[in-house]
């Protein structure tokens, strides 16, 4: 879990990112033109921190909580999730995936975990998206910096989203803001785990602890800093070389399908308009 | 159905177009570090040009295609897309997605056709993604230019995928470059259906002959007319604004999620390196 004092670099001003975000999520949600947001509660602090400045710019009524278990997601994951609901006030609906994932792995039972856990984010992607189309909810995003940048996460299942609120926030950061945001301590500062499969660690995934990877991330990323000046700061080549081998391989998942270019005006790269274009 | 015959404005060079295409599958499929792929083939046109061009590129052993058929699925939609596979010569899987979709809406029986629509897309894309892992192929996408520039399609449903070959080609165009690609005329010429319930037909859906839809859409996008100008071009008022207002409606569906910005560097906005950044 390592120390909860972080670093210089990581330090937000916690009010000024709050007021920032919930702003953004009234505005962009209205201009979309909606007024009601859906999101799914792992019982992380990630989507805590999304459902929390969704309900402060909203107003908790607004914000549907989706508790969205598979047969193997842990008690705590599934206690945490409706713990998080109840503190905002938010109205709750919980869907057990696994008749849906289960259906399908049925043809498949060798099937590795990451497959399995892949499956399992598109189910709740397909259902948060289905019950925005029934109310005319946006669906509010949960990947925080670290994990688009790292890839660690499922295409077009958890990292697909309407609105992201804390997509530019490492890790790290979305703990501190979880704290000002009120989340219970024992959710800001529980093990990070995707819990995909039991005893799922993302720190073990990753090879490293989220706040020697942020530190890491914000001298590449933020500062711009050469693999080699990041080494004379102090940080393990391997692990400069692993941390910069997934963001590059990941590349992928940060951008829309490739189209091949045959005229002047390619959807994606060269019509590529403003969200409000025509509005 | 209209006439076969094209308005000079939309006919291709057939011939140089598969050429850039061929040429686009093999590099951009190699780039990433693979040489195998999946499709799904519908039935229709526009899946059965990407499979053909996919099978030109990589050889046909190494394109599978997944035909994925719901229930209601129409008797000529499987056998069209099982004649595809086999003129092409490729090897096909076939799986069932009424388990997995009934599953889930066994609890909102209620859902309207596009909730339902919507979600098979979903499982489909959930499916070729799942087997894209289990075999490292690629997904190859089969949304034509006319859907993505209605937004006539489901996100992160048939409108994703890793490479979209037909992309940059009218619904029109498609039909040119499937008759030059041996695509069997029949297929070429059926009426445009997304199947997702039963009759559907995309002209119905949009209101309008496609040849005609492409026709304002050249002028739209390819020319820059401004709305005036289409009128004076002759295309009727209401046409112009029904599908300017479908286009703007759907520009969310043609980039990636909005992430709030806080820093210099935020994904997709700052950080958009080009996919082959580091390789």
């Amino acid at each position: 879990m390592g120390s909860r004092v972080l670093p210089d670099e990581l330090l937000i001003d916690a009010v000024a990112t709050e007021e920032i975000l919930v702003d953004f999520l009234r505005r962009e949600t209205r201009r979309a033109g909606f007024n009601r947001v859906i999101i799914g509660l792992s019982g992380g602090i990630d989507s805590a921190v999304s459902a929390a400045l969704a309900c402060r710019a909203l107003g908790s009524s607004r914000v549907l909580c989706a508790l969205l278990p598979y047969r193997t997601s842990s008690a705590d994951s599934r206690r945490d999730a409706r713990r998080i609901a109840r503190v905002l006030g938010a109205p709750a609906v919980t869907i057990d995936i696994s008749p849906m994932v289960d259906a399908y792995f049925r043809r498949a039972r060798g099937a590795t975990r990451l497959r399995r856990g892949n499956r399992m984010a598109r189910e709740r992607m397909a259902i948060l998206y289905d019950l925005s189309l029934r109310d005319r909810r946006l669906v509010i995003g949960t990947s925080n910096k670290t994990e688009l940048l790292l890839g660690y996460g499922t295409l077009f299942g958890d990292m697909a989203s309407a609105l992201n609120p804390v997509g530019d926030l490492y890790k790290t950061q979305v703990r501190q803001l979880g704290s000002r945001l009120g989340i219970p301590d024992e959710i800001v500062w529980k093990t990070p785990t995707a819990d995909l499969w039991a005893g799922q660690s993302d720190e073990r995934d990753l090879g490293y602890a989220y706040r020697d990877i942020d530190r890491l991330l914000v001298r590449l990323v933020e500062q711009r800093d050469s693999p080699e000046e990041a080494a004379a700061a102090g940080f393990p080549k391997r692990m400069i070389a692993a941390i910069g081998r997934r963001m590059a391989r990941s590349q992928f998942k940060r951008r829309p399908p490739v189209i091949a270019k045959l005229t002047r005006r390619a959807v994606n790269i060269d019509f590529r308009y403003p969200r409000d274009w025509g509005s």
